[in-house]
């Protein structure tokens, strides 16, 4: 475990949701405003409303730019911007960072294992990091520790609250667009978003139902939830929805998650079926851990007895080709959502 | 081969490029204004800047809902709206009469052939049409031919004066929003919207190139152009890029073709290359037909001493689940684009 996470443990209390409007105010003149998008033929279909924040046209390819950016800006507000960034990551956290840090033209050293695609590298390399190749997950890890050890501060994926409250402007910016939703679908992976989705819904006078999202085959948050004790995977779980693929939560994103309306547990073959779904009514390309927030918002809906309005937090498309190849060996798209 | 086009053909005349202001005019309150998109990664690598007209997001998905609109509401204007309007399709261009006959209110039917996959038969229910199976394409075109004896109007997919000021608006709302480029690239499979795109180009004082871009293995417009006269193939030519399997172009839009700068004729590994970067760039779902003309770009800009600007119409994002199968088979994204 990293350096920082275990400072910052001891540290933690429940932030106040007004820290995510002046997150928004922060990060907002770096980023791209992204748009609020909807299917008529998938809203006709269901007979409810879907609202698709489309994080995936974010800067980097996913919100996760949004908590590197706001814990480096906070950093320099307090007169402690670091001279060197140093994160592990093999996802979408290692292009945010390499990202925020040559915003505000600090050095930045990413620790990728060897496996990691050339794209992913070749990415963070663009967005004017350092890449250190290591052997293993385990080596770059170790590398990480070391870099902190020698003075490199470290952005912890989620684990972090500026980096939550940074994540919490993503559903903040589509509340204020006026989504005027009846509950709101966040994939969750270590619950960074998650924990900053429920923090932005508190803004807004009306009551909005905040759900979780993970895959079945990595239901560690559901687990935790379920048995009140943080459970962790030993190994990476075996999903398709790799921004899902995170150990565990932390006590710090726990504490939110308890507070959430539910977790949703969804099969691998939900998740391929919405992808398709997604890629083909949106025109977008969306990732699988967005898709999974899809078909969690259609399991609620279905129960619902009157027409609601859900708006999901399309996370990111940066998407793998290798997953891409998963997602259409087979066709979906002959079996269409409804309903009505 | 329809009535219509008989009918026109003797009757053709180039357009003046002011109509195609007009038609803008016309068809924009019920369209969506699509972005301009771009790829700062990838101009970087290119050391060019790519601008992408993305008709995607257009409403029915594809460009062509401009066209059809556009020759209903020109009907309309001069008091003669129809009542019945048939056509027959198995790609864009029926969704697009669908929806443009629901804008208005008009019946339409729509003759598939039962080969079609029903994702698109569904669609263009959902937009409100009749919609007829034929047995075969040759029966589907026969019905169609027998509506038009029994009184229904045919809008053609390209062999249309109306249609061709439609789909140049696409063009010239990118150029209106100041995209400012040295050339454009238009994909061409009967060749109305390189037509219209032409036009549209004729309306900004800046000199720009206007190409076309067909796959080799339809270039029918291509030899068309080399030896002045209209090829046309005997069967549906075969190509990834679905867009572009038209037997042949018209005399109307022959006429517009060879005023273009060039036609480009691309492979078909290029084209899945660039669907999979496309996607993976700008996360938009782009048809092949699309990436086409990405794929032709690249050529000319690599053959430009000086950065340059090029616009191009990312055409639709309809993609057959079949075809999104053949695009991911291989990865592609182990090889960046670059050139600078």
């Amino acid at each position: 475990m990293l350096k920082t996470q275990e400072i910052t443990l001891s540290s933690f209390k429940e932030l106040d949701p007004n820290l995510v409007k002046e997150a928004a105010k922060r990060v907002s003149p770096y980023l791209n405003h992204t748009p609020l998008i909807e299917s008529r033929l998938l809203n006709n279909w269901l007979g409810h409303r879907i609202i698709f924040k489309a994080e995936c046209l974010q800067r980097t390819g996913a919100f996760k730019a949004r908590g590197a950016l706001n814990a480096l800006l906070t950093l320099k507000e307090q007169g402690n911007l670091p001279h060197h960034i140093a994160a592990f990551s093999s996802g979408n956290h290692a292009q945010a960072v390499a990202w925020a840090c040559s915003m505000l033209g600090v050095k930045s050293t990413i620790y990728l294992p060897k496996i990691v695609s050339p794209i992913k590298k070749q990415a963070t390399i663009s967005y004017g990091a350092d890449v250190v190749e290591a052997q293993t997950r385990k080596e770059a890890e170790a590398l990480t520790d070391e870099a902190a050890k020698n003075g490199a501060y470290i952005i912890p994926p989620f684990d972090h609250d500026d980096v939550i409250l940074g994540q919490g402007t993503a559903c903040f910016e589509a509340l204020s667009d006026s989504a005027n939703p009846d509950a709101v679908f966040s994939p969750c992976g270590g619950g960074g978003l998650t924990s900053g989705t429920l923090l932005a819904s508190r803004l807004f006078s009306k009551k909005i139902d905040v759900f979780a999202v993970e895959p079945k085959n990595a239901n560690d948050a559901a687990i935790s939830v379920k048995t009140g004790k943080i459970f962790r995977f030993e190994d990476s779980p075996d999903t398709i929805a790799d921004g899902a693929r995170t150990l565990g939560v932390s006590e710090r994103t726990f504490h939110y998650l308890k507070q959430c309306a539910g977790i949703y547990e969804i099969e691998e073959e939900e998740i391929i079926y919405w992808s398709q779904w997604i890629s083909h009514l949106l025109k977008v390309s969306c990732e699988t851990t967005s898709a999974m927030a899809m078909a969690a918002s259609y399991k609620w809906l279905k129960t619902q007895t009157t027409p609601k309005t859900a708006l999901i937090i399309l996370s990111g498309g940066n998407i793998d080709p290798s997953i891409q190849k998963k997602i259409w060996e087979k066709n979906y798209l002959d079996k269409i959502p409804a309903f009505k």
